[in-house]
């Protein structure tokens, strides 16, 4: 994704930020530009919270003064990206290992502005590796239980160690040659013993902004 | 519980350990008396590994030198205790804070065999709290989404800081007046994300030993 089609999404999606709302703040390179522009707009006294939805972004926020939120019970907008995004706003998230955090925050949030160049299109969802939170201890039991569900899984490593999440877990990437109900296989994957989160999100997405290379966005909404 | 009628239940269901199985060692006090006895066995002679479901059951099978197998895919037997057994062979555990890894090794059991006394034994689970694992991250979140399934919701504390976990984690005891459907329950909780787990374990029990102050056990088998 070029930087005119980032950032051109990124501006369309935090036109939407009003004053006094409690804010989610995604993670990722395509977040990574909506956030400058909320902290610039914060630094010329727009009045928000910023829920981060990982480490680094909160890091992030700080350092352009963004005022932080890390309790919350519901969130008015959150502006997020997403690795993968079928016809029906269902996505795949959790490239990054921040699903969990992500998801939590979208699911309290009254809207869900999703952020992507037109490469993240997909018709069905399944294109990447579907990535899977789990608990460090048991690994390999989790592993045979989503081979089962018809993925081949491995274990995520960042130089050569395993990954590790913001919440000190593993990442178990699950390579599906097909996701044809994406519902029905996050409901099963959340129900194995050790799983954390799964980074499929169904139905939370309420509106999907596609930056193209030329500076133009594309909006799609969703009932979310 | 008294001494006899824990080491009455621990027994029996210590009749059941084979040579070379692999056997999930359960945690909190009942349970504690069947790892003693398993050590004696393994001081005997008897060929097993033990999968901890906590780091305590680690450190007292270490002692008893009984081997540690932490990768599993499967295991022979399990043995452990609970904080309520319904009818049905339906459980509440967790009091202990070990549902997480627990219900793992429970699901990856071949048989699942659990030992209580009679004050364990319930008309309808939700007696006690219902422990629901949950990230450290955005438990005032959690906590509302619990509530809203008909819980009071507490963080749970102990010796005034917030109870972690063998996983790093938190729990919320989740006090409801009663749990009529355990199951669909269940699947509503860890639909909630930032939910680890929820210590309903529905349909893993495959025998439940009751132990009784004058030495006397009773057992009772579940489709597993």
């Amino acid at each position: 994704m070029s930087k005119i089609a980032k950032s051109s999404a990124a501006s369309k999606a935090v036109s939407y930020v009003e004053n006094d709302m409690i804010l989610g703040l995604g993670t990722g390179s395509t977040t990574y530009f909506a956030i400058q522009l909320i902290g610039e707009k914060v630094a010329n006294g727009l009045k928000i919270s910023g829920v981060p939805t990982s480490i680094a972004t909160e890091q992030l926020a700080r350092k352009l003064n963004i005022p932080i939120l890390n309790n919350f019970v519901r969130v008015d907008l959150t502006i997020d990206g997403a690795d993968e995004v079928d016809p029906g706003g269902n996505l795949i998230k959790g490239g990054g290992g921040a699903l969990t955090r992500e998801k939590m925050v979208a699911s309290a949030s009254t809207k869900e502005i999703i952020i992507v160049d037109e490469s993240k299109l997909v018709k069905e969802l399944g294109q990447c590796p579907l990535p899977v939170e789990v608990v460090r201890f048991g690994t390999e039991y989790v592993m045979n239980q989503l081979q089962r569900l018809g993925c081949q899984a491995n274990l995520r490593r960042a130089e050569g160690e395993l990954f590790v999440t913001d919440n000190q877990n593993h990442i178990i990437d699950c390579r599906f040659s097909a996701i044809s109900n994406p519902k029905e296989l996050a409901n099963k994957i959340v129900a194995i013993p050790g799983v954390v989160e799964c980074g499929l999100f169904i139905g939370l997405a309420d509106k999907v902004i596609v930056g193209y290379e030329d500076g133009r966005t594309r909006e799609m909404d969703f009932q979310g």
